[in-house]
């Protein structure tokens, strides 16, 4: 028997009614499909092979030979089994190898050292292991060959701030920047103003080697620049736009001393800027995405095809409240249901990006958690319409588990219990809902990946 | 030339760049097209036809030989325009009638008799012109024919309390049960129950006439016991229901005294139910939903497609915040153009429903704007990105717009004259924004009809 992804697998389908049990399976199983395409080892060898003495990349052969040695550095939530593939296609070719891992990690290496930092706050032994990474890279010349293993929380795991900062700097004005509103976008211009490494910068360490960065993506869209703060990809902001964030939200004063100072002699031309696109420091690197979000949901797309559904991806940059978004796919689910729009059942529906949850109760809850409670209140009763979302990073908030499934008759087994949907949601109580109800929860343990999360609707007939 | 139903039609297309313009173009002419699909005249000449001597409803003919008189009653938004078709159909076949419409409609009638009612809080006058409209249906008898026109807005200009109650008493329970936090099943079961006509009970007046209803829905998921409180569909809900709510949401000593006291009368078995199914009262009834969002969905999908593009309906059934109802549907018009999922370009993606804003800011906006300019922000400057969306009734919130029209180079318009989207939408003020920006908001005045609001994206390649 196929070992499960999905540890509670068999308890989650242990249904009497034949028609739940037929279509959780299926969802659960097409799910399965799209976590196995985010796993890091499959993702690599997916994209970097090894044929005799060259490695292949990008349709490219590159002759092994023509390196004197080969190194591999990186961060992130997936860099420990990132490292462990690539030693699998290497092996001992590898000359040496650092990675920052998150706690908890259990991919094992042999020549390419795993260090544990933390995240998502960056903490003084991140800076000291990032610093054994750039040592590393001092070490290398224009004969060698660096492979960057790039994921998730690696731009927390990977930290090294600018010169006459401090790890508190960068942490409180982290801080800060969440708080007063700004976006993403805005959050990474200023971070990489205030980092060694971030926005390209790494690059300056890893130059004249050949570079093969080799990126799982956790960012909605897949900007590359954004990947952990995009440490070999060229920056299009400047420490002029750090000025023009720091104005709009009025902060001076508040950010820290240090950083407002190296902002304002970063504009004066004072501090040496991030590297910008047709700077010949990335003339030999090379960025490649070998996991998205996307292709996960192809993946699913082509298995639902193959189970004989009518099948669509709905999109993979799904954000927004996960109430709100929830309602959205619920209306398309009933619609499927009642009209056949925008595709006949037996359908399924597949979405994936990252919802958010504001949280105003003080249940138990995520993200993944709360669209499927909200998705099973307005699919409630209302013939056979299933719905799973979960995490791909296996955890979904501040839960152990990665997600839920639900179903038609969820509502009414809450409300069998006196539990009712529209209050659990209001005080974010998605978790305690679903343990108290009963094989909804979806469970996997960490993936040691993350490429947002992967969400999937069944309507039946 | 075609006269634009769309007043400043040819403003919102006179734009330099031809893209632009064609877009633009494209969608607010099938947007034309379902508003005309929700006309009450087209909609009740579509489904009531005169033939000889006969006419013909449901694919049934009815001999009008075989009626003494024909009595035409109703109240809503759309009753005057509907109440116009009825009398072009039947001309002086019709003996009386008497409908209550909201201020400024300006359809006109021969011998259906139109009163101007107060919406959305009913009035005094509400109440005088419903009685009038029951003294007319007492007058009706086992031989007569009665059509009772029915819209969005009917069940506050069509207002009677029930025995013992005031004005005052409904006005004051709607606002208690707005505000406590009761979903609109749970307002609907005890408006019902606190009315003489509402949930079935004009029937009671109307039997033992043949009676057929006509109905333009405006409620999210055509639930014909909604629309105007159902005063010609048998309630399912009762007495104790109206009890359970009132626990559930501890509205002892906050709801009127008198509504309590009938509650608890009618839990009781003193006071008279609202009929329910199977009641012999609704043998001689009819409902007929003769235009809803749905069908105006279909009719924008098939000019969609006769122009060319691939084409699909998300949903009829879209509710929730706008602000991130549209970050989804943005998310999907984004896919479509980076990777051809759910359908590829030149792709035409149709929605509707209702969305809400919970309004927090002090600006001056309308839920289709909102979601029109939240659309703009994510799409932005990202190709060839059209949208528009309105409301069916021509009015959006608190403006004078019916919604609005935007494209991928909205948000850059709006940057070059200062204005942050983000912060227009944290201050509620989508209006105010497309105001100063220009070649953005939708006028038609008002339709004189309601089936929700019309949602239009288009993905050129």
């Amino acid at each position: 028997m196929r070992k499960h992804i999905i540890k509670n697998f068999e308890e989650l389908i242990n249904i009497r009614e034949d028609w739940r049990r037929k279509g959780r399976k299926e969802i659960l199983e097409i799910l399965e499909k799209g976590l196995e395409k985010a796993d890091p080892e499959k993702a690599i060898k997916r994209h970097l092979k090894l044929k005799k003495d060259c490695i292949e990349i990008k349709g490219e052969e590159i002759a092994l030979n023509k390196f004197k040695r080969i190194f591999v550095v990186g961060g992130g939530k997936a860099s420990a089994k990132m490292a462990k593939a690539v030693e699998e296609i290497l092996e001992d070719r590898i000359y040496k190898g650092l990675i920052i891992a998150p706690e908890n990690v259990k991919s094992k290496t042999k020549i390419i050292e795993i260090r544990i930092g933390d995240h998502p706050i960056p903490s003084r032994r991140n800076i000291q292991y990032t610093k054994e990474i750039i040592e590393l890279l001092k070490e290398t010349g224009r004969e060698d060959l660096i492979i960057i293993l790039l994921s998730g929380g690696g731009s927390a795991l990977l930290t090294y701030p600018a010169d006459k900062l401090e790890l508190e700097d960068i942490a409180e004005t982290t801080r800060i920047l969440l708080k007063c509103g700004a976006n993403i976008e805005e959050i990474n211009t200023i971070r990489k103003h205030i980092s060694k490494i971030k926005g390209g910068q790494l690059v300056k360490y890893a130059y004249p080697a050949r570079t093969i960065t080799l990126i799982i993506s956790d960012v909605v869209g897949d900007r590359i620049d954004s990947i952990a703060s995009g440490p070999t990809v060229p920056d299009k902001t400047t420490f002029k736009d750090a000025e023009r964030i720091i104005k709009k939200y009025n902060l001076y004063g508040k950010l820290p001393e240090n950083v407002i100072n190296r902002i304002i002699r970063g504009v004066k031309g004072k501090v040496e800027e991030t590297p910008k696109p047709g700077n010949p420091l990335f003339k030999k690197v090379i960025n490649i995405i070998v996991a998205n979000n996307f292709e996960s949901l192809k993946t699913m797309k082509r298995e639902a095809k193959r189970r004989g559904y009518r099948s669509m991806i709905l999109s993979s940059r799904i954000t927004g409240e996960a109430k709100e978004i929830g309602r959205l796919m619920a209306a398309i689910f009933n619609e499927v249901r009642e009209t056949g729009n925008p595709i006949k059942a037996p359908a399924i529906i597949i979405g994936g990006g990252e919802t958010t949850v504001t949280v105003k109760g003080n249940g138990i809850g995520g993200r993944n958690q709360e669209l499927a409670l909200t998705v099973a209140n307005i699919i409630g009763g209302n013939g056979r319409i299933f719905f799973a979302s979960i995490g791909t990073d296996g955890i979904d908030g501040v839960t152990d588990a990665a997600g839920a499934i639900v179903d038609a008759e969820t509502k009414r087994e809450g409300e069998e219990l006196g539990l009712s949907i529209e209050e659990t949601l209001k005080n974010n109580d998605s978790y305690s809902f679903f343990k108290k109800v009963g094989k909804n929860i979806i469970y996997t343990g960490l993936t040691e990946t993350n490429v947002n999360d992967l969400m999937i609707g069944l309507i039946l007939k």
